[in-house]
């Protein structure tokens, strides 16, 4: 069976179910979001291309950010970057906190929150405007100008932040932040507040599961070698403390955020991005994981 | 042997001994001490009094300044208080974090920085000039109106104070503080650096030993029995993770400092103060836990 | 008022209040026990004596029991007896596992099982006959030769005490377990099965009180020093994780055990049992703990 | 170049190199290998087969036999197992404990100790005789009836397991155990005890990627998605605490054992066993880890 007709027969069979998950609370942008908008773009490398729902509609990306951040990240500092975050899953997350304090204001992966401050200190260091040059980067890799900040997510995530300001704070206490605390989050919030729709997500992430090209955006290049490490940290790392589950129903690399979107790679295959609203209690996007369960086990091809 | 002789011997002895620990040095203006200081002020429920060495100068109470925060915040809410504070000791301080986030912003008692700062947040909720009205009482009830903060401390430590920020963020995210964070902060530091001699130090804990006469200072009035529970929780919280051995050595409630500070009392017996930079690595004054220990093993008595 | 009365009007008041706590359910012989038992002995140093309802009845000490063992192993290990075992509270339990890991299997205090494990374990390699001689000792402080053990209940507690086993084994990998793991564990069982009246048990505490006698029973000898010093363990660490909240109520050293006994102290006063075995969530006596607060509420007596 | 040429130009290089790991020295038999040994069995799908150095010596494969066990357990269980052991990685060693208390007794995944010892557990409900017919299974997956035990091991296992004895009795405790203690701990210690050659190794694991014949071993059958599902919990749980260190730096499933042995699969390719006794203080094989690190750099083949 074709990708199409096993895409659109996903599509159609969710549509008929009912999923109880729910819409994002904390602020209220992300609670005002119609919990119904479903929308998936799939992208072979080939070029084939195949849209669905509300594919074309933008979304808060959220954590799907921590990707693009990482990858600029790696650019700049190299194998030096794992000085200040690991590679390890993070267990629960239950113990953040004490993993932080336990290990001295490392974080275990640059996909959890605490990590991917210190991916956001990095870049504050390294660009003279960082927002500026972030976005710049993003719209080149998606391919689009018109890809924005909502600014006023950004500035409700700031009012509630509060977790977000602890860990930075304990981290700061370790030495592993090198700037002054509110100009990172100040860009963090930012950056999460990056709105695309599942269209640019996909051709966005395509670079990470094409090799035939160098990847090189802005002049933030990564070697074949480093783009398939940011995919084991996708794999391992990249749906919190539900990676796991992810990575054995699903079997591809991604990354989900709490806007409802998750993006997975199959390297040298495809890259496809779900969008639904709808929450589990982990805060992965319910329809987007069944979206994607289905879709490896009827095409019968995941990276296992 | 009378108590004018048992601690003069017991200041003789310590001066003679070498002690190794380390000034706290987390800022500098503690760190500049001189670590040789040593003072000694004992005051009896029946007026006697015995200073000795550095008794009358001046030093950072830090820590014990939370005795004073938690008398008037209970002397406000009564029992209530104990929906947002705990009793409990706090086990070892790496998991200070954990406990909070395991206990929903919770803090196991008001003596661990967690729960010092829900009490800051209980008076700047309940004052109108915070630190004008802290002050007062503190004057009030150490019998002299040139106490006063130490500004340059105060504003070290917020500008170093990273834990403590990510503490009040944490809570803040359970909603345990109700004010703006940075005025909760900035209170905070601020009456961690009061300045005290040993001999207003031991007059303004007099008030917990003795129950002759009612306890009530600029209108904050406590019961013999709440004098009694705030005993009982400096007895088991009042030397970080130290307060077992504490109780088990030394057997007096009692509240130490990073100033090197420590006051203890023996109910309807005696206050008394002793200061010593010198910190061992919990953080408690090296020649102020030694100097308390031997004078209950010299009078043969302590609480138990 | 006399302690007569207070007593006398405490158990009345008692008596007509309901409470629904419930009996230790974890082994049939425990979950068989008279719900609506109640007993108080009363014992001052100066030998007054009062005695209400089922004071005479025996009930299975279980905890209670680790205050004997700990007074056996310090008169026979001196102060060395603190590098296995510390003197510190231990937080909140669902964290013991973890404390035990970090901390290299030496447990924070006698008091938790961990603890009395290692104490068991001290007095297996110095008996020749570990239950004997145990028993002995008991039956001398207590003044009663038909003491005993119940075979049934330490057999039941063998047969499910897994934890108990987890705790043990986690100790000997770090090698503060010195014997045979099923030796010291079968002593142990053995040891916590002990039965005995309130009269019993106030007399057999009355030694923690009245230091005008040595405290010297089958050749184990005390000094006064460390006799309070064991006051100061049952005060911060004799009620689990409600250490604190019995100590800021109560103000009194105890010791409680889930057989639904409690034993508390006032120093150079008095000694007292209370039995009820209606638990709280903590695990200790509901009744046990209301009869105490109000008995150091209406004498006006407390420690502090 | 040929996997011929690239195995062959690693195996130089690494016997040119020299490195600093040691041999797991908890029990004698494992303490008393030669820690030079190095042996390599590379082995296609299409049956190319290439082996190097002491790829025929027999070695104690010890964690590396959780992948058989399970892969048992499943084809008995199907989905329903994953309702007594998880999918999701462990995060670090130091809270294994606290995990197992704050989960209930379920552990995070099956390669983790706990998790082993849950599903030796239901292989002990299943099997008439435990070792007898786990044994078999081994033979027949591994293609040779000379396959065996090490009783000493298992033996000297079982004298020192006290961790693992610890977590049995934790898990008994939540009801995770279903059997007696001391049988299913039996059977745990032997089926680590076992011996294979790198040759046999990469043998038995062919089928984890080879899909064109059925998997079906002594009547235990797996689907192709659930042989895809036990390679994603290699590749996330497989390497203890540094899983997703082998995962970006190898990019491969695997399996790796205390006795040196490391075992990985490149699904459709080929799987391949390395055996060098020095271990990394994580406890990997250092040299194992360093060769199939080199082997997908060089092939430029992972899974990502």
């Amino acid at each position: 069976m074709s990708y199409r007709n096993i895409i659109n027969d996903i599509y159609n069979y969710v549509n008929a179910c009912s999923f109880n998950g729910k819409v994002a609370s904390y602020i209220p942008e992300l609670a005002n979001v119609d919990p119904e908008k479903y929308g998936i773009s799939f992208l072979c490398v080939n070029n084939e291309e195949y849209n669905f729902g509300d594919f074309d509609e933008k979304f808060s990306i959220q954590s799907i950010s921590k990707v693009f951040s990482l990858s600029i990240a790696f650019s700049i500092v190299g194998e030096k970057i794992w000085e200040r975050v690991g590679v390890e899953p993070s267990g629960n997350p239950f113990n953040s906190m004490v993993q932080l304090e336990y290990e001295n204001g490392k974080p275990r992966n640059p996909f959890i929150n605490a990590g991917a401050l210190v991916i956001a200190d990095i870049l504050v260091s390294h660009f003279q405007s960082p927002k500026k040059e972030f976005l710049e980067f993003v719209r080149k890799i998606a391919g689009n100008n018109s890809i924005d900040y909502n600014k006023r997510i950004a500035h409700s995530e700031k009012e509630t932040g509060y977790v977000n300001t602890a860990l930075i704070n304990l981290m700061k206490s370790y030495g592993n932040i090198k700037n002054d605390i509110e100009e990172v989050l100040d860009f963090y919030f930012c950056q999460c507040s990056l709105e695309l729709t599942c269209k640019e997500l996909a051709l966005s992430f395509l670079p990470y599961a094409d090799f035939s090209e160098p990847y090189n955006f802005n002049n933030f290049a990564l070697s074949k070698s480093q783009l398939k490490r940011i995919n084991a940290l996708m794999l391992s790392c990249g749906f919190y403390d539900e990676s796991g589950e992810f990575s054995f129903k699903v079997g591809l690399p991604g990354k989900s955020g709490v806007g409802g979107g998750i993006v997975a790679i199959h390297p040298q295959k495809y890259s496809v991005a779900v969008w639904s609203p709808k929450l589990n209690e982990k805060g992965n996007s319910l329809i987007g994981m069944k979206t994607l369960e289905l879709l490896t086990t009827k095409t019968e091809a995941s990276i296992f």
